[in-house]
């Protein structure tokens, strides 16, 4: 091989949310878009708030040298301080701006915070099933990415088992939530139960175990508390996005931040802008920068997407289907009909069905079901469903 | 050390050119900024040309969902297209969309490049004087960072020097024509003869040699052309920024072309694509590729520099400075009046003149003296180089 081989076969073996995707734009252009169920992507399909808008318009009006000029690497001062003050209101926290480094996009944050902690040799855990990048950034920042999983039955956090996957070289525990796939928030006292946990494994082992909440989903809530994990374990750092808070995926604006009372915080905030620099992170890019600081307490629009779970979830369950009710995100887990995800998958495309093998995520046997589609899509989509179950012989409600 | 020792490292040894930038701006604020002759940095000092905020006012009429969504990592296809179509008709070639990747800017490009390309224990040279982070993304990919020395009186390509240091271990050389901090431009004969010997070399040796030509520059050039390096060498590989082209520089967009014609294209294509990804770059910023397509032959404004650089040139000459005289990019290199260029450099500050001492370049006793700056810095600062030359004994020219 005369390059590297971990580029060239993760540029080679594409992920399969993405090869979903690319098959259900071919799919669409062959049988008419209204007639393919695409829930592949986690694209959000609400559009961004108007203020987005009004926001780049008003920095059309600024001087374009200095719109458009390199931005300090961790970001400008005014955006990371608006962005430590709207923390501050929201979780009583005090925070300024050199606990934030805005970065492009959540992937982006994650990367850089991995590539700050961890040396080869290291382990950083998963809760599986999990987004899927997870593995790739957790390898190619040279550590081993450790699966450890979820609760089977309600898919929240089985802290016990984390307890029992942490050794010395654990560097980091890796969760989400809201979560992608599921859908599950997890509550307050098991975010509470897992820093004592890791709390005492670190005491015991002699290592230093951080914990990285990756909260793009944090605003898509269906009502219940999204708890402050800072709150619940010292060593965390936490990597956000605007991506689906404010539907500007294709942006790539987010941050890092590391809590003041993280007691490593002196040496992490170095660590993440060297992370930065050496991945070819110069600043995240200086419109959006500007429009996080203008908007950022806008809140999200949920409302499509609660319609869009509601419609589903009513229709699932007449067709008699298991799934885990989601509490936050905009993704149904669903079980799948027979023991292998894949070969569900198959008959599902069959009848134009298109949602996500659970395989990709590290778990078998069930599919995700992205409803971040439009309302239309969900409806008549579920006949197409009820007849998926009928195939399995299963009978309405 | 409880995180990574290189990314902290990295974090804390912040850039000597960024630290004087930093002391440039808390000497305004203390001083005033008319009194600060700040050259440190590269950030352009013409404003964005008006077809950017027209292209962007187009796109904010666009549906926002599929405006600010996710594009597909390499970018989207109309986009990679219009950027084939510009080079094709500039350079007589026949690439297609599926030749270029967006990336975040030229950074991005040769991080994501290198990351591509070396595995553990590969060598990839540099010419000496070269823009400093190029180390850090070489050793970060896990390459040896090798300098050749260019030569010594034109400061342009020492292809002698370059064939004695090839070795088995070679996977690439790593050129910037137009130069910083030097502003060469490589003349096409030079470019042949490079090419020759690498292919050569990789022959005698059994290695591929890949030439990464870093073009950021590539427009801003004051009459010399800017040869087309891939018709010198099938393995090449070019790294592009619309950061100094389009006074972009901190929206961070710009792409990896992999000519059809390089031999590895096809392993090379999606080498690029599996190290984009596994860098935490999910895409190139959306609203910034619309504006690439727009605005992808809208011609650089060089007339400010060309300005600049007559005036510093007429200026430093006549105070009896050396320099190389600067046929792109917009830099000069002044050697120093002693052979410390750090110790030159104190001298030069206390007179508030601030260039970038060039030992930062890997190369002792000269100054990178950066003219992307108002016209009246240029004008003012001269008769501070005057006094600083007098310190020094030289006399008027």
């Amino acid at each position: 091989m005369p390059m590297n081989s971990q580029s060239y076969e993760l540029g080679v073996a594409t992920s399969s949310i993405r090869e979903i995707a690319a098959y259900a734009a071919a799919r669409k252009a062959q049988i008419g878009p209204q007639n393919v169920f695409d829930f592949s992507l986690g694209n959000p399909s609400v559009p961004a708030p108007p203020e987005v808008r009004a926001s780049i318009e008003r920095s059309l009006a600024l001087d374009a040298t200095a719109l458009h000029g390199y931005t300090p690497a961790a970001g400008l001062p005014e955006v990371r301080k608006a962005v430590a003050a709207s923390l501050n209101r929201r979780f009583m926290t005090s925070y300024d701006a050199g606990d934030v480094y805005l970065t492009c996009g959540a992937a982006a944050s994650i990367a850089i915070v991995l590539n700050a902690l961890v040396s080869p040799g290291d382990e950083v855990i998963v809760i599986a099933p999990y987004f899927p990048e997870y593995r790739v950034w957790i390898e190619a920042a040279g550590a081993r990415c450790v699966e450890v999983r979820a609760d089977e039955r309600t898919f929240q956090l089985d802290v016990d088992a984390v307890a029992r996957a942490v050794t010395e070289h654990t560097r980091a525990v890796l969760i989400n939530s809201p979560n992608n796939p599921v859908g599950t928030i997890y509550p307050r006292e098991d975010l509470e139960r897992l820093g004592r946990v890791l709390d005492e494994c670190g005491r015991e082992l002699g290592g230093q175990v951080h914990l990285i909440a990756d909260e793009p989903y944090r605003e898509i809530s269906y009502g219940a508390e999204v708890p402050w994990v800072p709150d619940a374990y010292g060593r965390t750092v936490v990597c956000y996005s605007y991506s689906k808070s404010l539907s500007l995926a294709g942006e790539r604006i987010g941050w890092v931040l590391v809590p003041k009372t993280n007691p490593e915080h002196d040496e992490l905030v170095p660590a993440v802008a060297g992370s930065g620099r050496k991945l070819g992170f110069v600043c995240a890019p200086a419109l959006f920068q500007r429009v996080v600081a203008d908007c950022v307490d806008v809140p999200s629009d949920v409302a499509a997407y609660a319609k869009n779970r509601a419609a589903l979830t009513e229709g699932l369950s007449q067709a008699g289907y298991t799934y885990v009710e989601p509490q936050g995100a905009f993704y149904l887990w669903v079980k799948a009909l027979e023991p292998d995800a894949k070969a569900f998958f198959r008959q599902a495309r069959e009848l134009e069905l298109l949602p996500v093998p659970s395989d990709s995520f590290g778990c078998p046997g069930w599919v995700r079901v992205g409803y971040c589609v439009s309302h239309d899509t969900i409806v008549n989509s579920i006949p197409a469903w009820e007849r998926l179950a009928q195939r399995y012989g299963r009978r309405h409600g």
